[in-house]
């Protein structure tokens, strides 16, 4: 099964924030964020893979600026690391000001996805190589974020999570 | 300011999954869920502050089992623990089979939100005393999981994160 | 067939009232509260019979309080009394709220589905025995809205609705 | 204030059912159809008064057939009869068939409507002066049917409704 | 295979433009009312047609009019012309005021749908007889605007455009 | 007033196509693309102009390939052309193949807005310089394009519109 890049799994969703979307303060629902990178990390995740591909988990989102109704939003999708049968997908999130044209991070989101074949069943998919300098910080902090949602799943002992330990010790 | 119980902060959203809500495998999609479970939580820490309140972080989410269209899907969320202006939210997820009856954990999730001013501003929120034995243990594992996120998003030092830093030493 | 009590089918929906659900008096439409109620009546005639069940009748509802944007709605349905294969579904809906917490009833509703097969054919439920004060009032009340029913679409004349007749000599 | 006839309300809604308004027989759903007549009878109640109308009640619907995904569906809405500020509204529903192009009616409801000015306090409304056969009986019944619907809420002894009690003795 | 007239299609699409479809000035989106304009347009083809009718193109649409949120609007769709398995639908949308309740022109489109067979093949559709002055000069129009479609798409050679061609020479 | 290049308006919108977008063939409905088209190109607009934007006409659009449900659909939007205060905007889709990743255009499309200020009323935008060779070919043809708009709608005379008319002479 041949290597690929996290440039060839990239996926853009840039889209307006619709007065229907917006919490009473005007802004956009932290939902409705999250259903949409959801959509983002999927093509990206099925791009990687080219198979059906499913919602395993997400893993911490953190939402650090309010998007104001009205925003231009850009999603940005990359896989950032390729296990067996399941992908990390690594999103970044940009506002921009319509006046200044200036891009600001919103927020950054981490989600896993499995491919699966047609009856639902988990399905190996390609390696991932990164290339630039933030995709080899995101590849490496893949296998600490994977270990930590063992630990938190009760499916691993935290004296087995070697890389996560080694932050603490 | 007074004292209140994850109870009194109980919400249930009972809903169906319609047709429009699914991905290839005509199950719900992630997406929608997370969307689902955005605005139960923000039913719960209004209902905990009596505050506008904001979306601030989504913790870990494990999507376990698919939910077939046409399910029937309870999304239960409570206040598991305040803090000075944050509340951490856990959800629990179940479909119910339509012939036994019979409910199936599908998920859960853990949503922090902020109570806010008219402007947007943090503002204190009441204290939470938990209650049954789950109410304690998700209380005392809330501070953990805060560790965790201050630390992931680089405003702690895993050297200061002593209760996390317990769980590895 | 065995038989139930309404405390049984009891489904609670809470939901937000979202910036597009509303009229330009800034309230919940009307319409949007129909769709919602019976989603709720569908999933509590659902529990109560474990069928596939279908919307016969919309009976008498009165929108007694706008439902402002932004609004906690709590819609809880349960089914009151079951006949051959149809179950009459009673729903309360309440509003809370946001600084005192205190909920208001915003109105009742009353619904009436049919169990059918995978074909489309109606297909018998269990009975129904009420429990409180209340559920019993709503049973007996049932009986003379269903012959309100049929008398309104000219299936039974009204001189054979005995209990609703009693009403008025 | 001018006086108007049922035809210069005449409202009327052609719409398809798309794939995510349907129920698991592919139907499409009850709240769905109810959320239509809402929108369509509050422009009926619109170009009647010319005011801003909120829905005030719902009265009997009756679903008797089906309405499969992908037809074309007909609501049309008239005020059958104004009270001081109120509005009883009449629609009738048909679907057609693609290939015969034959319609058949699907369901009638009757829906009241309120007008009422900015502050949303009621508002007087025009007389009605219904023109056919079929507009002379609905305004008649329009008379029975607010007896009832003040019976049923408690608002109006069973003897006083001098209209419906004449069906029943 | 029988010969129609454009009356025999006519479909009308009256509803409220909702708080979720408006532009940051508070007017119908332009993508809302097109999207509004193919189904009226889809329904117009099928009632003439009697087959699934799929989008072919979209012709000439200019926005003339802003359309304020809470507006009652309606889109009324005939075919103007068919072809041998395409057909041109002409639109007319109005806004009407609610206090005078007079009706403005909004705009005007033209969309171009083609029946196909239950596989998606393009099959025969009825000719059409125009009746109306209007509806003649439709008629007429509409050859002109398919050959401007087929020599803007590199289908046809300016010169063999003759009815086209007529205009400006 | 500086001037730009089409790539600084480019403008990107990756996203799945749901179910309940489809239409009975299961492919997405015309009226669905025709709003995700309008939306993408208005964020072309705004970063064209940094000013509000609304739709003002839509030109020719020709649906070529029908786009199944599940499939990824790429709206790629740019400024071709400014002139005073309207902008012409060239869109570009894509459906891109899940086993082979292979992308096939879709359609064209070609919208054009108007820059406003916040009381709606037109306001001057940034000139544009195209760059590529497509990029240039579309400049040139947006002069012919907005004199047919002109001629059709009847505010040109067909002897006065010089570069179309070379095309027929």
């Amino acid at each position: 099964m041949s290597v690929k890049t996290p440039e060839q799994s990239r996926t853009i969703m840039t889209d307006l924030v619709l007065p229907s979307e917006t919490n009473p303060l005007n802004n956009l629902f932290g939902g409705e964020l999250l259903a949409r990178m959801d959509r983002a990390a999927s093509i990206a995740a099925r791009r990687h893979s080219r198979r059906i591909v499913v919602t395993a988990s997400v893993n911490h989102v953190e939402f650090n600026r309010a998007v104001p109704v009205g925003s231009v939003v850009t999603v940005e999708a990359k896989v950032s690391r390729a296990f067996r049968s399941s992908m990390e997908i690594y999103l970044d999130v940009w506002i921009e000001d319509r006046e200044s044209g200036q891009k600001t991070k919103a927020n950054e989101a981490i989600y896993t996805f499995v491919a699966v074949d047609e009856t639902g069943r988990p399905i190996e998919v390609p390696e991932i190589t990164p290339e630039t300098e933030l995709e080899k910080e995101r590849f490496e902090g893949a296998l600490r974020r994977k270990q930590l949602s063992l630990v938190l799943a009760g499916k691993m002992k935290p004296s087995d999570a070697t890389e996560l330990k080694a932050l603490f010790v």
